[in-house]
């Protein structure tokens, strides 16, 4: 049993059983609210490390820009006296791009149509993200 | 009367009193919510019109970040299929400060404390926009 875990594949089978936790998570976040089109879970230097979705959007391009929404949240919340950003929201009027930190320098991102409540995808995506914790 | 109003004089007065009526606007907001401790009207390109507080800030910081909020938010709406940005918010440990389109080229920007409470801050700002939207 000790002889299996040093193999190379038996440790990639660890790492993927926690990466399909992971994305578990979000195919729940995103069939239990059904606005959010897309949702991912995202490093803070943007690179993606799982994700749910509806509809298809680039990846590099998604990941990417969730990471500049909380560099510029980060430094918002500096110069305006806000304390360390916890959250940052945009609202299209086609519907909400929420950011939120997700511990250990990664971040949740759902992008929702514009039927969306706000305060239902916050409830929902901070159950999601005590989840997220637990896998990671 | 009509040389009056051609005088400079005259011209400077009309202005004083907009902009007059545009601050007692700003002040209703700040008074009516006492969570938000800066509420300020600013021009896309990152201008300040008006504004109201009880915490002092600099100037052509606030102006310059609102402008650089609603910017990104522009972008982040467009990448993510979200159309056309609305508004931004971004919470930080300490509080809120969100940025709202009021139409015609110009920002609302509200900074608030930790309690406040983000649909009281949206319903009052909705409010303000309507009546500086009358004063514009």
């Amino acid at each position: 049993m000790s002889r299996l875990l040093e193999m190379p594949n038996a440790r990639q089978g660890g790492g993927m059983n926690r990466l399909d936790e992971l994305n578990k998570v979000l195919r729940k976040l995103q069939s239990d609210s059904p606005g959010i089109e897309t949702c991912a879970l995202i490093s803070e230097d943007g690179l993606m490390i799982a994700r749910a979705e509806t509809v298809n959007m680039e990846e590099t391009r998604v990941a990417g820009m969730t990471a500049t929404l909380l560099n510029l949240g980060t430094r918002a919340a500096v110069e305006l006296g806000r304390g360390v950003v916890q959250e940052v929201i945009v609202r299209g009027d086609q519907g909400y791009a929420v950011v939120i930190s997700a511990g250990r320098g990664t971040l949740l991102l759902a992008v929702t149509n514009e039927s969306s409540k706000l305060g239902l995808i916050f409830f929902d995506m901070r159950e999601a993200i005590r989840a997220l914790q637990r896998v990671l």
